[in-house]
């Protein structure tokens, strides 16, 4: 039996501390002080630890079944449904119109964290809602709105998001799904959809069905899909059940994790759908969700290895095996325990240095989101940058903490019996989905890079700058600083190599582009924990706070600074080697 | 449905062209020229790829039965596991005094390596009675020798090697079991081992336990440790099979992977026991077979990475998603494959470069134990300084190559339906057991650094410059000689800071100790990929020879050198980060 203890002083630091929530001048933030965010997150982590994280297990050993058509989820994942629900957790961060709390995105994104780490494939059932949710938000019209949103806010009925087909993943020009236009306005939609997370089960009344398909008179590729709106049960005019519409589940996949998730073949067989937002304009109504979604999966990456972080904490404490080298430690007991051994501590910092850091990224991220929603211009284009950032080195680096906490547990890892393997297995599915992390890599270097002139990511270099200037002194500028700028150096040496190459031979820019991608984001994590440790230590200079807690954030931090961050050298050398290497070989040698 | 292509030629040309198996000077090695040796991997590549491969699936699916405490293994092993036995590939590198064909080790490892790769469980029955052979080997006695060794290189018995006991894993010191002397010479062995490999099965008539217990008299920790043999059953004066022993299966693990192998939790009950070497000297006999039993580990580490990438590779040929940025590369198709896509040239030029350097370590390895064990003191020192390094790095590398092979998949690598999730499953436990890769990285820096005043590793460093020296001209020399010599001055700078700060404080070296292992082992494989590029460029020169393989070689080479080597640096700046980082906090602090 896994524990798992809710980070709640860890995200009240970032929030306040860090990111000063109720300071920062967003609408709706002002309400958020120390004491409110607390009693939110305590809430939180007790569903999580209490109703969730027991459930973790279940989920992964039972799994999903597919009987007569219908899915089943595992035991007792009903009753932890309806007390998300009734806990209003489902509505959190939803539009106070259609019965949401309205509350900010980052408070979602922390609570979502907790969920997350308590029970991954669970909490996916609403997570996929939530996505559905704001394409409806986004793109549906009034009467959509009334009639899918209140019950999706509540998930008395869930969503789910239908893009790939057997043929079709990262190139969705090539999705065969064919809408057929009704005389009534309405589509019938026939076709395949597969890995669809969430795609039926036994959670709620109705499911949702957001399908991209193409129309006729769109022309080729991705410019011909639309999105559209397919119920699994038909809504009636006073919003009650009608119908069963001609979608059904097809075969459920086994796969290496997420067994609690029902992963569905969806069939379409003439079913009946309504446009969401306008035609043959489908792509953008999907990109319009796509840095929330992104976001969400980076947090799975790193939210999974959250708790296989904290067992292991727990069993190099407990585990009794060899004796220190400078002495021995726990002389009353056969052996001193595991956590004596440097090695041992070398994992254990470098998965605390990495979770804490992401933890800092996501929510800072998410705070920018809640920026651009405001309306800020600059914001909305610094964390698309992000964006692939977030998604792609989070989960790589959330499975390796995940396969770094379970070494811990020698043999006892491999098992199933403690839970450690289970936690890589799920945490291995964030690196794939939601655009695989080359496909991250490509999105970052390919676009996001170029995109406005280059305007977000020389603005994130005026950040880094600013940032450095201002804090360049003391034991934070020796520390903290100083190392920043040797790898936001490397960041912008790697950038102005791809500029100058790109044009003459774009391969030399997309051979480093997964380099690319982790480079900035060891800067990224860099940044975070500069700022971490201005705040740690502008409160312990104060006398203000609790002293273990700042110190060890401040020597957690310095591990990193000193421990990861040289990681860019090697990304920029990689980088600097061009395509040469990596295109030489013909196919055939391979 | 996975596939696997024997990769004949490539050792071919590691054993010939680098190794020069046939002219190092070795009794019994003169006759191993190209026909034999390839007849021979022929032979076994065709067992690999036809009868062990198709199983691997099943033996995943199926896993192994406990019923009436009987191991059940998988449908198909039994036949399989006879056309092993009937081929004489157990017997392959036995000594034919007792029936083996006495061939060289390094054969041994070369077959062993397409065996591991068709079917890793399957195999593990086979390997494991390897070790135990080797130890009986060397330290049975006559009668011993008689009684089990005819039998066990035939495989009509099996072995295993019983260390772990629950409260007991690295720190055997701490084992219980208690083994109490008999008027008769014998021992009654009493207690429990866990994670015993192929601990019970139904591939054979009998199986040889080898159990680590605690007889009276020995003293504290490991000095009161001895080694038995203990069948499961009793053999009869003329070889037939007896009574059943007291030793039974307690229960089966349920693992991440290798679900074909049954790994046993094993209860001695009083169970008839013989000494096997002396007296309390049962970690002495254990650790004469750790060189072999560690290298077989790390052979595993990678040959499990090797159809992966195999796989990984037909997959990204045959895929078609997405357009060339460079251009349409299939017109005629709906998308270009995507081994036209330069991240996925990344991935799979990272996995061809470390899984060809790999081989050629092992193979390296291997023909060093051949050479000690023919009284060669030197290549003693040296493999067993290398040792920890193949253990350790080949087998965190061949996960993350089997990892790398699954991302080309997408989401159809994270379905159990292509196998790729399998492989990576499988893999995992090669960074744990037979001491997991903490521990050799602290046998590493520990132990094996400063072995007889630290002549093993400084003959490595004097093998590196000499082979630098006569081979730092031409081509070959900038692209291969120069980056290897700026590896090898990173991992002297490390062993030279170890040494400085070990005396003063030990966790200095401890801290690192990890990094080190990772360092090394990008040295090691930097001077394969050179002594590789010599070879290959020296058949070019000569005319000799397949070009396109051997051009293939070189590139293959020079993207390691590129884009792998540069980690050196990495490790090595956190290595001299020296122990403060990782030491700083309180457990509690974690």
């Amino acid at each position: 039996m896994t524990i798992y203890n809710p980070p709640v002083r860890d995200m009240q630091f970032a929030l306040h501390d860090v990111l000063k929530l109720s300071k920062s001048g967003l609408p709706g933030h002002e309400d958020l002080d120390r004491d409110f965010t607390e009693a939110v997150l305590d809430a939180a982590g007790k569903l999580a630890s209490e109703v969730l994280a027991p459930l973790n297990a279940v989920g992964d050993r039972q799994g999903c079944r597919l009987e007569n058509g219908v899915v089943r989820t595992p035991d007792g994942f009903d009753k932890a449904f309806q007390a998300m629900k009734d806990g209003g957790w489902t509505a959190l961060d939803c539009d106070p119109e259609y019965g949401g709390q309205g509350m900010p995105y980052v408070l979602g994104v922390a609570t979502g964290e907790m969920f997350v780490s308590a029970n991954m494939a669970f909490n996916m059932y609403q997570g996929l809602t939530h996505g559905a949710y704001s394409a409806i938000h986004a793109h549906g019209t009034e009467e959509q709105k009334r009639t899918y949103l209140p019950k999706m806010v509540s998930c008395d009925w869930t969503g789910t998001m239908n893009l790939t087909e057997p043929h079709s993943g990262t190139d969705l020009g090539m999705l065969r799904t064919k809408a057929d236009p009704q005389p009534d306005g309405s589509y019938l939609i026939t076709g395949q959809k597969i890995f669809i997370s969430a795609g039926d089960h036994d959670l709620a009344e109705n499911v949702i069905h957001l399908v991209l398909a193409k129309a006729p008179g769109g022309g080729e590729g991705t410019r011909g899909i639309s999105l559209f709106i397919v119920p699994k049960y038909l809504v009636n005019e006073d919003g009650s059940l009608g119908a069963r519409n001609g979608v059904s589940v097809g075969a459920l996949e086994e796969k290496m994790g997420i067994h609690g998730n029902a992963t569905c073949v969806m069939n379409y067989d003439g079913a009946k759908g309504w446009l969401l937002g306008d035609l043959h304009k489908g792509m953008r109504a999907m990109f319009t969700m796509m840095n929330e979604a992104r976001l969400g999966v980076g947090l799975q990456g790193y939210a999974c290895a959250v708790p296989a972080y904290q067992n292991a904490v727990a069993y190099a404490k407990d585990r009794l095996q060899g004796r220190a080298v400078t002495g021995v430690q726990n002389a009353q007991g056969a052996a001193d325990p595991l956590i004596v051994h440097p090695d041992i501590r070398r994992s254990l910092m470098d998965q605390k240095s990495f979770l804490e850091g992401a933890r800092m990224l996501a929510l800072w991220g998410a705070h920018l989101i809640d920026k651009a929603n405001a309306g800020d211009a600059d914001a909305e284009g610094l964390v698309s940058l992000l964006t692939p950032v977030i998604k792609g080195f989070l989960t790589d680096k959330g499975f390796e903490t995940a396969v770094l906490a379970q070494q811990i547990y020698g043999g006892h890892g491999y098992i199933e019996e403690h839970g450690m393997s289970q936690f890589v297995r799920d945490a291995r599915i964030t690196m794939i989905y939601e655009g695989a992390n080359g496909v991250q890599a490509l999105d970052l270097v390919g676009r996001k890079l170029a995109q406005d002139g280059g305007k977000h990511v020389m603005a994130f270099f005026e950040l880094v700058k600013a940032f450095c200037k201002q804090h360049g002194e003391g034991p934070v500028g020796t520390d903290f600083i100083a190392p920043l700028k040797a790898a936001s150096k490397d960041l912008q040496t790697a950038a102005m190599f791809f500029m100058e190459r790109s044009m003459k031979n774009p391969n030399d820019a997309l051979s480093g582009s997964y380099d690319f991608m982790h480079l900035f984001g060891h800067v990224a994590l860099g940044l975070m924990w500069a700022q971490m440790a201005v705040a740690a230590q502008g409160s312990l200079d104060a006398g203000d706070g609790d002293a273990v807690f700042l110190k060890t954030k401040l020597a957690t931090g310095r591990y990193y600074m000193k421990r990861q961050l040289p990681m860019t050298a090697t990304h920029l050398a990689r980088i600097q080697s061009g395509a040469e290497p990596v295109m030489e070989l013909e196919a055939e040698a391979f």
